[in-house]
């Protein structure tokens, strides 16, 4: 298993996953056990497909925003441990099902599940996992926060279902796209965030407080995420970039190119993403094209309108090492678009 | 939506659903408003996709064994509506997803979901439902019963996982066979049946009894699918018939006829159901070899054994319309097979 998120070099200017890392390790440690164990099954080939994913090294910010809200509420349980776990698997268990849906060949640098293991494999193996986040919360037994994530389930399967829609689809709006992400992505950071405080039995306006800094971190991730796929402002080509392109996904970098562009642009995005001319070549001048209409960068600005509003919303909160925390996450989720 | 499940002409001498559809017939009025309510999205094409499988025309078994598991034991609130249509929710997600796994092309006489809507709507709309089905759960705040649902959302995902093993392998055992369908279809049922008697607060060995009589009641049911997909022991070849024989599946009459067989019988099952032959022709005479080697009426024989220890499960509960529905409606499902 190991530790998924490799610690950042700190850099003096920028800033940086490790204080979030740090302040959650302990509780991470338990949480990547529960993990293992929930993985096990007499069934053989379900911890073989479940842990293909779960260690192929995603960051696990989820369940580190899980623990960090936790603790910043002077939680002194266990069950967040759970919670945390429990919101990692339903993570999952939605990768599992989105690399069937888009027919994906490749996630974090690996090849899909579906492509080695098989697309009835992947979508069986998701069930597993949200059924065992379900027993995880069943366990911890506090109904609020039950409501809260399995509202987040429901959510979820709705922004995926929207996303449908908009896939191909170039005349989509900014606000469209914004209801899409903010039930796939934000529905479960904002979950994620707002159990801890439960579990701690905070007051409603501090699990308020929580609820917003995680939806508002997850639009503004989901955001850097969509142009990391281009390569973010910095024109960094590396791998996986591109993924959203070839699947005629029209993300958000898309959608202000364009309303912005030229009519050529806009042929461009037709032969592209809805006629699916999507060859390196075409990559290339995609990237040609968002730069062009400073969509990368204007992407990362709404990004940084809404950390700013995640930042706002724990500003009222006494001072803590988690908080902080949970605060600079928000700058490096932004950072990692230069 | 109307009564989904049929009155069926009763015959003297045949039992019949009747007695189970009326003593359930006003909680599963409600159990069909609920289910209305919670197909209802702002995302339009989820409530499209989703009717048009919970409106096809299934028996609506399973909620049905929940209202009468509770009335049974003299529950009076209403929680068991939600319970009910929580668990006609799991068993629907299921269909959609194993319509996909499955790439199958019909159920219950009608076009599946995937083909008229997509392999994408079908899983994603599979996931909505499971996230309706517990936020049903939540809303009645059970955690007994929480518990027990839960637990059977992760058992049908491995059911369905081992089942894939056992697609296509012959020398799959008739332990084996029992072990995903005790999975993949009892757990639910098992399920269905407990969560009525739970919320009533019975004792722990009426909970028990209930538990036993479901699963005894979905391995009987499961068996006598079986023997239907080639036409039951009537030869009764209509719609419907030789799915399972399309789909590789090595069901128990395959499992019984395949070790009972002759090398030729062997080596006809590893045509068909291995290397894909499955014509009409071919289905024809898998009709023969089953009968030749006694396998349907053995499995219908097999279903009867299972179909016992469900009665005999109930037998110290005092008697009741609810119990003799219950009792009945094992005895209807076998004699579905003639």
């Amino acid at each position: 298993m190991g530790v998924v998120l490799p610690f950042e070099e700190s850099h003096k200017d920028k800033a940086s996953i490790a204080p979030l890392v740090e302040v959650t390790a302990a509780g991470m440690e338990q949480v990547n056990q529960a993990i293992i164990a929930r993985t096990s099954s007499d069934v053989a080939l379900i911890p073989q497909v479940a842990r293909y994913l779960i260690d192929s090294g995603g960051k696990r910010l989820r369940p580190m925003v899980t623990i960090a809200a936790a603790q910043a509420c002077n939680y002194s349980g266990d069950a967040h441990i759970r919670l945390a776990a429990s919101v990692e698997f339903m993570h999952t268990a939605t990768l599992f099902h989105d690399d069937v849906v888009d027919e994906s060949d490749a996630r974090r640098g690996k090849r899909t599940a579906r492509l080695v293991w098989g697309n009835q494999e992947s979508v069986l193996v998701g069930d597993f996992l949200l059924g065992q986040a379900f027993r995880l919360m069943v366990d911890v037994g506090s109904l609020p926060a039950l409501d809260v994530l399995s509202n987040a389930a429901v959510t979820i399967a709705e922004g995926e279902v929207l996303q449908l829609g908009t896939a191909k689809n170039t005349e989509t709006t900014e606000d469209e796209y914004l209801q899409v992400i903010r039930a796939k992505t934000a529905a479960l950071f904002s979950a994620a965030a707002e159990v801890g405080p439960i579990i701690a039995d905070a007051d409603r306006a501090v699990c308020a407080a929580f609820r917003s800094y995680g939806a508002n971190l997850g639009i503004a991730f989901q955001l850097i995420d969509d142009a990391l796929d281009y390569g973010g402002t910095a024109r960094n080509l590396g791998k996986n970039v591109g993924d959203d392109f070839r699947e005629g996904k029209v993300t958000l970098p898309v959608v202000l190119a364009y309303r912005r562009g030229s009519d050529a642009d806009r042929a461009f995005w037709s032969r592209t993403l809805v006629a699916g001319e999507t060859g390196p070549a075409e990559l290339d001048e995609a990237v040609d094209v968002l730069e062009r209409n400073n969509a990368l960068a204007d992407t990362v600005e709404r990004a940084r309108h809404y950390g700013a509003m995640a930042l706002d919303a724990l500003a009222p909160l006494p001072e803590s090492k988690c908080k902080d925390a949970l605060l600079e996450a928000v700058a490096f989720c932004i950072s990692r678009a230069y």
